[in-house]
């Protein structure tokens, strides 16, 4: 079996001698039709971030059919379309009873189980499958699932935790794909006028499909400066979907009024410090919340939203800018994802 | 000046030596421009269920320009363009401060003042006005600014109290103009599929439009029994907004799922009683929710739905079917409003 | 073994050659220390309500030790002292993951798997251990964490969704142990005034150790009424615990006020409609919350309420206002439930 | 009439002959009986944080009776015994509907109406009386009012927005009167274990009797660590209610679990940043909620308070560790609030 692994910092090589993975109790393996590369893979192979993942294939973002079903599991069937989310975790814990479920990671980037692989292989084995494997509805297509597994688990989760009411400004603070999700699911919450930041005219195009009702290019000067002008006032609520750096977050704790709420769901990994100049919140006084909020994982919320995509309610597919057939492409959707090409918004490829 | 006034029980006639209304403190009287009739009017007509109404003019969802303000009044001046929510409450009372403002009634059906009339007049005096007038965005037409002030404010309303996650299943129960608008509501949650129920084919063109993705005809049997056959189980939601009578309230009950939630915002007028078979609810065990819902007003929620139209959220104004022009069309309208014409929806009236 | 084994309507019977239960995967095998009856062990014992019990031992209110662990138990070891909860419930499923694990039961009543017991035997098995068995806290003794298992799990449930602010005004309508419970449940969410309804003295006297602040003996004359004048105007908040029939909870709905909630934990088995006077919410118009709530399980839940005794917010063990010595005791102590002793709130038998 | 006037940095004088105070329409005229310093007037004492304040009779916490009624006034008539809260607010504002009346100030220090004084006077004047003064129950005393109006409104709000569950467990960051007040507002959401950190007996002794169940001396060494250490692991929420600089909100998103809550009611006047190392929330990715708060307003919350204390679910008064009696004992009571007295809580002015 063949897979694309994580060598060592700045290194991934191909290997087609894979163990073939074999599913144990409650697993499945799954064959991949569709994955797409992701920043923090791009991030992992330049970093080594999370040493597990040495000698492992990367990725986390993958739809594709059942290939194998261990004992034990209920719902799934060889063959079956299916979804999986970046957030493989144990629900069979008492704290996920309270919603707490990815503290106990079944990821291979934080599970020490030499049996798990990343989605960037020929097969791949996927724990506790029941709990974390989404089915695909007959009318949502590859591309869509693939989009939902971590872009829109992610920026959706962001945009719950914003609490929004009907007519909510939002601004959802850096427009690559997980923001363009943002949008999506802030529209879907009730957002009124919606903010989108960025600079590339393909993540702009996109947002405008999506709902968002003012671009603001982050080139053109301080960014809460020109929010704040463009809605004579501070907005009800911000999403943090990526920056150039942490001070992204203090940029929209100044943008959003009292009573507001800030979600962070980027990754600020080359910080050591998040400083926030004390009068943006009134020396503490000021009521304001800021939550950082990472990717939701769990069958049930997989659902939710591709029964979205189901039913029309928005359309992940348009992220995909890049089109690869043949897995051999990886490599070179990684570059397309890390790199600088600014009509990139999102590559799959298929297998 | 000219009014509708309501003289008895089934009686109401155009009087045109009215007393111009005079603004007092905080207060602004209103020229309509557009008037909609409501079902609501039509049942005041025939029963007088309000008695305060007697002697005053019909009427509770108007949009037009401000033609007085009174001293007190900060944020409006003569000529402004402005909506009145069908519940005009006392927001200067601790209960407000909680969320209880309607229970203290600033309208003409609830509040003694003499010098309160509906909206079928040429000039109609609105207390509080700060707190109870919304200002009208310059993109947004009367045709949309009208529908808010009642058919909007009620459904979503109900909508906001099923606390819909992303993906669920809601019914709406009846697709009059207030389901219709519940049907905006719901998918501006994030609903995934939703069903509506009705019986005319103009309501379903127009609820397709809206975001329904399946529509379900009363006449074709039991309501809960195709739609827990169509759905293939029970739902997560139902807002019910009409019905032929209260046992409406029983069928959405029994549609629901264990830890559902069941909203009514309909008023059933002619029942003397609500009953529910034990077994929908495992005999008080199988934990159900059900909460009767009316109308919200307040300046700021109104102006949170027209910030939603303004941002192209929904589009009130497909409902608008039957457009008058003139005053004298009131009557009219009303019959067409009460009466078996299966191709409206809601009439409005331009003065 | 020995059990007390439930045969038919009415009849119960002693006996000693039950198989010994042996633990599988993920179970464990119980020894009861202390059980408590609950009237719904006498209404099952009348009327056989659940079919799957015939044959097995009854009970479902139980705190011991592990007698034997099996394969895949993490948490637990021989000799634990634990708690049980009377709703032992599968969490392995997608809808767990949302809060509806009380609907796939493992529970005796509503399984079929013939291993499963009740717990007024000398051993039973509970499955998912990990999940549904709680650890009893050592400064807490087992009088205490008996009365959790159902008694506050279903008080607590009901109380929590009455989201009740600082300084409610809240009804505990039936101050049996539930309502007991209820009344701790509301103290600790922040209630104010506190009313209790019952007529006996018992109760009424742990009520007010518990927090009630004014108690209403429903022999006194109609409960909305009395409650209604002595709060000078309706209360924010009812819990429905208990009634003679299900017409409680429209008396509760009767005295709450716009806004507000009733919850019901109580179950009415015997009434076959639940009818509401239309008047009382308006005709479908007036603001007002019902919600049915049945018993939360989970070890989480559990564990809270057991930290809650553990540092001493609310005492359970003063229910206990008969405490029996040996197994032999069972039948005695359901008599005392189900019967007249006006001085008993709760037994429970040592075994 | 006589009152205790700010004049510059450092300095404050007594003043025999201030103008009598006049109601206007909505306002009274308040006779304090009791009064208490807050660290806050000592604050603005030395630094003339307010500006407004400049000439202004100082002080922010009191109650009384009803001197003079204004026209308009509907609830309250002369002789009244009335708690003033310290955020004197605007509720007649669109903004009040959704919960932001605070940022409309009528509170002396924020209002330029030359006619507002704070409460060190013989008299003082509160506009919207209806919708900000709060009625004090019979058998609630003068000491227990007085510690309502800013210690309390501040600590419950701080803990309202951790939105705790039934076992939590809660650390109270500093513990003098406003976390004192959090201890028990913890204590009444359900709070489980609850840990003070203070370093001073007499706030250890008192917070003992309010329900802290662990005490924690930052002099014993970091605070985090003790915490971490003590509670074998984080915990579920943090409320900061002092500390030396406002490191002291780092070290609570440090003790927190992910999942978890911190807020802030702290004012950390003399730091120019809030820097937080970026590990302690995973670089943005671990779900942790910080939430800075100010004191609640309003009749509404107010009288809530006040019901809690009539039914005697906290005892505020505890905190008044020297009482004054004449309002000359107001620049002693300052020095008291503000200096090393180890054995001072809060001092009282009775005039």
């Amino acid at each position: 079996m063949k897979g694309y692994i994580l060598e060592g910092i700045g290194t991934a090589l191909w290997k087609d001698d894979l163990a073939m993975p074999k599913a144990g109790p409650g697993e499945v393996v799954i064959k991949p039709v569709i994955v797409s590369p992701c920043t923090s893979d791009v991030h992992i192979l330049e970093t080594m971030a999370f040493p597990f993942m040495k000698g492992r294939a990367l990725g986390h973002e993958a739809a594709g059919v059942v290939h194998e079903v261990g004992p034990e599991v209920k719902d799934f069937k060889t063959g079956d379309r299916v979804a999986v989310p970046s957030a493989i975790t144990n629900w069979k814990i008492p704290e996920a009873q309270e919603g707490y479920d990815k503290y106990d990671s079944l990821s291979p980037y934080l599970n020490p189980d030499p049996r798990l692989q990343g989605c960037f292989a020929e097969y791949y084995l996927v724990k506790d499958a029941d709990l974390n494997v989404a089915r695909i509805p007959d009318t949502v297509t590859w591309e869509q699932a693939v989009m939902i597994t971590d872009m829109a688990t992610t920026a959706f989760e962001g945009v719950r935790w914003l609490n929004l009411k009907y007519g909510d400004t939002v601004v959802v603070y850096g427009i690559g794909p997980v923001g363009l999700m943002a949008v999506c699911g802030a529209a879907l919450r009730g957002a009124g006028r919606i903010f989108g930041v960025g600079s590339r005219q393909v993540c702009f195009d996109v947002a405008r499909e999506y709902g968002a009702t003012d671009l603001v290019n982050y080139r053109d000067g301080d960014v809460a400066a020109q929010i704040l002008e463009k809605n004579n006032g501070p907005v009800d609520a911000v999403i943090v979907c990526g920056g150039s750096d942490i001070s992204a977050i203090a940029s929209a704790m100044k943008m959003v009024r009292p009573g507001g709420t800030v979600t962070n769901v980027a990754a600020f990994m080359h910080d050591k410090e998040f400083v926030l100049p004390n009068d943006i919140w009134g020396y503490g006084c000021t009521d304001k919340t800021l939550r950082t909020v990472s990717a939701r994982g769990g069958r049930a919320f997989m659902e939710r939203l591709l029964a979205l995509v189901e039913f029309g309610r928005f359309h992940p597919e348009k992220m995909a800018t890049h089109i690869y057939r043949g897995m051999e492409h990886i490599p070179e959707s990684l570059e397309k994802m890390g790199g600088k090409d600014r009509t990139a918004i999102k590559p799959v490829v298929f297998f």
